[in-house]
C-alpha cells in the first residue's frame, strides 16, 4: 500500500478549545495566592464549568503531574492527584459503577478527604481500648 | 487419594508472637490520646522494634484496614495506608529496587508527607505565572 499521497496535517494544538482555560489557571493561581496569604483553601468544580475534553486536557497538561496519589474508596473510588503545581489537586469521585460523578481541582495544602477528623479519631480509639480490654 | 486419618491441627493464633504487640498498641492507643489533646503527632518505627513477622501480622490485624490509600513516587513507591482506627497511618517506604526500606506507624491527622509545604506551593505558584506569562 502506497501512502505517499496522503498529506501529513500537523495536529492543531488549540482544536476544540474554548477559551475558557485559561481563565481557570489564572483563577488557579488566585486561590493558591489566598492559600498562601490567609490559608483559605477551595475547590473549583469542573463539571460546573463550560469546559470541553479539549479544555480539560491542556489544564491537565498545563498543571502536569505531582507525586502523590491518594486513593478513597468508599461507595466508589475516588481519586486525588497532587499536580507538579503544590497545593492543587486534581480530584475525581466515581459511583460504584466506575462512572465519573464529580471532578474537580482542589487548592489546599492537604485535600479535605484525607484529613482524619478528632471525632473519629475519638471513636477510634475508644474501639481500640475496648479491644485491648478483651486482651487483657 | 484418602485423607482420612490426616489430623486436623488447628493453627495456633499466638504462633511466632513474641509478646511486644500489644504494649505496642497500648503505645499507640497513648499518642492517640496525645494527638487529641494536643495535635501532637508522632511516628513509631517498626523495624527498630523488637517484632517478629507474627507480631506485625497480628498488629496490622488489630489496627483493621481503613478507606484511604496515599500512594507517593520518590525515589522508589512509599504507601500510607490508613487503618481502621482514624489517625494511625500505616507507612511502607520502598527503595527503588521494592525491597522495604522503613516501615512505620504514624499517629497523625494527616500523615506528614501529604502535606503541600508553603514555600513549594510558593514556588509551583511563581513557575505557574510564569507560565501564564507566555500564554498571554
Amino acid at each position: 500500500m502506497n501512502l505517499g499521497g496522503i498529506p501529513i496535517l500537523a495536529a492543531d494544538p488549540d482544536a476544540g478549545l474554548s477559551g475558557n482555560a485559561l481563565p481557570l489557571l489564572r483563577e488557579i493561581a488566585e486561590r493558591l495566592k489566598r492559600l498562601l496569604a490567609t490559608g483559605e483553601a477551595g475547590a473549583l468544580d469542573l463539571h460546573s464549568l463550560p469546559l470541553t475534553p479539549a479544555d480539560r486536557a491542556w489544564l491537565k497538561a498545563r498543571l502536569g503531574e505531582g507525586e502523590i496519589r491518594v486513593i478513597l474508596d468508599s461507595d466508589g473510588e475516588s481519586t486525588l492527584d497532587e499536580t507538579a503545581c503544590p497545593g492543587v489537586w486534581w480530584v475525581t469521585h466515581r459511583n460504584l459503577h466506575g462512572a465519573v460523578s464529580v471532578e474537580l481541582i482542589e487548592v489546599a495544602f492537604v485535600p479535605e478527604l484525607v484529613k482524619a477528623h478528632p471525632e473519629d479519631v475519638q471513636n477510634g480509639l475508644a474501639h481500640l481500648e475496648l479491644l485491648m480490654g478483651d486482651l487483657r
